[in-house]
């Protein structure tokens, strides 16, 4: 029973692996559309998040088994309820994504953000996306120390979200508010995809080692 | 050992009932802190957070325990596990307070909603209060219409967020960017506070019926 029950968390953890890959060309595609305001493709990230979400009710319906059937102890107990929050912050970062699509497709044939913003924003959207990246390969190899390099690169993302903001609110910002609207949202989405990096990374060291980084 | 175990579930939503109790006041400190530039009120909000975390733990470890000690079958496995997510949305309903506190204290002296956007981030405040008070009252009584009329009552909150926008997004907009930037953050806070209004009604539903009255 133990070696089924650990062949089943293994098939948890391969779903959330791959949840997390599909998560990784969200990412990719909405910043895609909105540096490049391709509409076509803002649709697709849009269109794509069902997948993700099916890919998400696939793990809790695994996971809800493998408690009902396995009955674990308390350790095993709250592997899988990690995995359960594992998969809804997976999600969660599907739907930021989606958001990020959606402001690039509302500025079409525009770009959303103006020109002397790129740099700052492409570097956020690609620390997102690189931290998604690294998130897949720590939930693969279960890499306790990748994890909590994750956590303390987390301090990058907050610096661009600085700078993001020193430049829209500096006295010579000549885009508008709208434009400025735009950048401040899609700071926060970024954001936030990196702070549920960090958190699924956490919860593998838990996973791994019993004990979180930090509780969070 | 039934009866044991309801009356511990019994004693997880007290809990739960408490701690919307506690988001219900940051939510409302929160939004005095921001319209009176109240440096006081935000740093009460941003230090009681701390209250409102711990509370989550103990929830999350008398759910743990029970789960351990009850090995609950399929249905009541299920009811706990909605516990523990009402549990993660209520702490995030605090931090989305702390965050407008935050946006509060940035302003003082000053103000960060400019007057003719007062009205419309007035009605939002007290929608997502009121939100959040009802989800309390939702948690107490079990009462699955009213989280259903809840659901429904979110649409409020969006139109009060496009209004925001097309004030903000005005010819006439005269206060900047800075305070079109805090405006935008602001609406997004108070919507994803009602969003998890939503969703943790949504969870009420799910225990009492066994059915989400729509998947989230």
């Amino acid at each position: 029973m133990r070696e089924a029950f650990h062949d089943q968390l293994d098939g948890i953890f391969a779903d959330l692996s791959e949840i997390c890959g599909q998560v990784e060309v969200a990412v990719r595609e909405a910043t895609k559309a909105l540096m490049t305001g391709d509409v076509h493709t803002a649709d697709q990230v849009i269109g794509n998040d069902k997948a993700i979400d099916a890919a998400r009710e696939r793990v809790d319906d695994t996971a809800f088994s493998l408690l009902s059937l396995q009955q674990p102890v308390a350790g095993d107990l709250r592997v899988i309820v990690s995995a359960l929050r594992m998969a809804t912050e997976l999600e969660r970062m599907g739907d930021l994504s989606v958001h990020v699509a959606k402001i690039a497709r509302l500025r079409v044939p525009a770009v959303a953000v103006p020109d002397e913003l790129r740099p700052t924003m492409q570097r956020m959207a690609e620390t997102a996306e690189d931290m998604v990246r690294r998130v897949r390969d720590i939930i693969i190899e279960r890499d306790v120390e990748a994890a909590i390099e994750l956590g303390r690169d987390d301090e990058v993302m907050d610096q661009l979200r600085r700078r993001s903001f020193t430049e829209l609110l500096s006295a010579d910002w000549q885009h508008g508010v709208e434009a400025a609207v735009d950048v401040a949202l899609l700071g926060r989405y970024y954001e936030r995809i990196a702070d549920h990096s960090v958190s699924v990374a956490n919860r593998v060291v838990f996973v791994v080692t019993g004990d979180l980084p930090s509780r969070d």
